[in-house]
């Protein structure tokens, strides 16, 4: 039985090459693990707003790929519900961003994972926390174990 | 004087050249007003993610430009501090999406816009709450009038 | 077959009695309806916060409070999975203030629910949007009819 | 001149007194330092919601009480502007709640801090994200220096 790392690098490439929108912003996938995902992405002209600075959406963008990769590591077909991001610096043409996310909890359908986007020098940029929906016992690689289902929430919140 | 919507339409006017981004995402201002503004974007096949569907941080990013389009209106320099996003239904190829974003606040510095996204068949994909803050005495025009300002917060919340 | 707003009176009549956080907050529960919850507090000195005004929390909890008669009132047990807020004024002892909540979007298992907190004068305390989570085939009043099944997501978002 | 933790604690022992909403739901301070601060409070009968859970709004006062405290430890004034709160699990009478925050940003006016809420066995109850506002120039503890200004926004985000 595949390792979860295993499983994390096959759901990896199974994403990547049918994830047209991340691909034509320049991503690049440089890891991914259990619950954990790092993104990359190089700020071009074409993705500056009106300020002169990189669109917050862009941002967002590299932000919701790199949660995107963390929360279907396990093999579980899992889609983003909602997200919160605070921009807290600007990032500008030829800043090269790397997104680090990692998963924060994860219950029976619902989780959250933090991502932490920061440019060349270290300065983060912006903090994202995204809630993910897993769709119970669908795959994203066909074949490759789905994984055992957490405890079950046993009381209201 | 001129007035309220007038500068508005300065505004984008002003805005519109410099914002490559939203130029590039193929989106369109179909309406600006004092606090408000409607944007649209068809997704492409370039703005799918690895689930077939639009990429939640492009419909992000429409919703952004909407908001940052809105929150300028009134020509002082304004930038978003952080929102979040609610994406309740996903967006396919070919889906033209339409944002519509108005102010819910605004104080001395800091604003509340909320923007729905919506898609042809007036389903709502997306709903976004975003804050903004101000360049206070920046102009987004040179040479048109700045906002009065607005009543200062009185006591801390 | 009872009709909603009768489905709605009977899920506020079997949740206010257990309710003993908005008891003691001295909530009362204003209107229900299906989808919507009108809730009233009147701002204590035991609720002002180092800073003198309203403990950000307790607005809080006068809007989730709201949120939660109005994420229930079609009978299906349901919980908040989270929520975010804007404080946009100051609220201070003695001052009445009301919260108005209503669904924004209802799906399987997921809402979104937009409250607003405004004080005795009418002034914009508080934006609250909440994200509730359905239990699936439990009821809050047993006995009552369940709500029917929405549309299912028919794709990843 | 004062050390960042002699003023931390002066700021607490300035602001504990008159947080009469925290002292009213019997929290403590444990602990507080530069950016930082350690919350308790155990779930009380008049704290249950409707469905015999910690009422939400209570567990985000909880997490409030906490950011206000490590987010004014600099002497500086500062107020939330808003938060966001996911929550993860449920929390019952006699839970003894645990909320540890920290700054994750700041600067000139706005900063980010995140609280993590535990029980007593060490599991995560809610994830609190909040955004504050620095009244510039106005201490919490008069006579004790201000922070120095963090480095100016240089560009719009």
């Amino acid at each position: 039985m595949p390792d979860p790392q295993a499983i994390a690098d096959a759901v990896r490439d199974a994403m990547w090459p049918r994830d047209r929108a991340s691909q034509a912003l320049g991503m690049a996938v440089s890891a991914i693990g259990p619950g954990t995902a790092t993104l990359t992405m190089t700020v071009r002209a074409d993705m500056l707003n009106g300020h002169g600075s990189c669109h917050g959406g862009l941002i967002t963008a590299l932000a919701d790929s790199c949660f995107a990769f963390a929360c279907n590591a396990a093999n579980e077909l899992t889609v983003a519900s909602g997200f919160s991001v605070d921009i807290v610096a600007p990032a500008f043409e030829g800043d090269r961003l790397t997104a680090i996310g990692r998963e924060r909890h994860r219950s029976n359908r619902t989780g959250v994972y933090d991502v932490e986007v920061s440019n060349q020098h270290g300065r983060r940029i912006a903090l994202f926390r995204g809630q993910s929906y897993a769709m119970k016992g669908r795959a994203v690689v066909e074949g490759l174990p789905l994984p055992a289902a957490p405890a079950r929430r046993t009381g209201a919140a």
